[in-house]
């Protein structure tokens, strides 16, 4: 069967290492500062990695963590790696704010109010996550 | 202002070590193996902590990732760490099912069927998780 992860990038490709890429998601409106990083190797649960690759991996969710914190000083950073429908390792890293759709449900949740467009410097948070995340061009 | 994982336990406790508890949540009834990791001091976010309590926090998450997995042999494992409401850092690590009342929407979206009861010995689970991660008795 077709893995969309392995087959696709999964969203705007912010860097790329040779163990994962993180990218940015670009088919969620409502919540436009929202990250992933996704495993390049298709494997379906966080405890199929080994230790030096896991802590690669979360180094790299809290560089995206901390660029966002910095840049967006959002009220919440939301971690997620679900996996149901596309059991292929990737972690959700999402800003919230007090006032986004479904605030302070998650995201799945359903809407409690529409969402509030925000000038938000997305360019820059991913310059940043390159820049902390990748080798050096 | 008070907050509920400082001045209660969040759960049924399954082990506490200097740094976190982990606990058994028996307040969703859908969803049986469900366990939080619950940082002791009331931090916000995962990149509050240090290299060395990241690395301990997800090793304990880990730990009862593999023990969910080893004697439940779920659909999939979820890992969430959000605290939108309670702002106190904590691990959301759940056993999903193909047949539980989401699958394979997050436990947060709006249910698509009940809940099927399923025979599961959270005792053994517990047990598991308690030897992999607490102190030597």
């Amino acid at each position: 069967m077709s893995c969309p992860l392995c087959t696709g990038d999964g969203g705007l490709v912010v860097v790329r290492t040779p163990k994962f890429r993180v990218v940015r998601v670009i088919d969620e409106p409502a919540h436009p500062a929202f990250y992933r990083l996704i495993w390049n190797d298709h494997v379906a649960e966080f405890s199929d990695l080994q230790a030096p690759d896991r802590q690669a991996c979360m180094d790299a969710v809290v560089a995206i963590e901390q660029a966002l914190r910095a840049l967006l000083a959002p009220t919440k950073i939301n971690l997620a790696s679900l996996g149901n429908v596309v059991p292929h390792l990737h972690w959700h890293v999402i800003a919230r704010f007090a006032d986004d759709s479904q605030f302070p449900a998650p995201i799945w949740a359903v809407p409690q109010r529409s969402a509030v467009p925000r000038a938000l410097d997305l360019a820059a948070v991913d310059a940043r996550v390159a820049a902390s995340i990748g080798p050096a061009p």
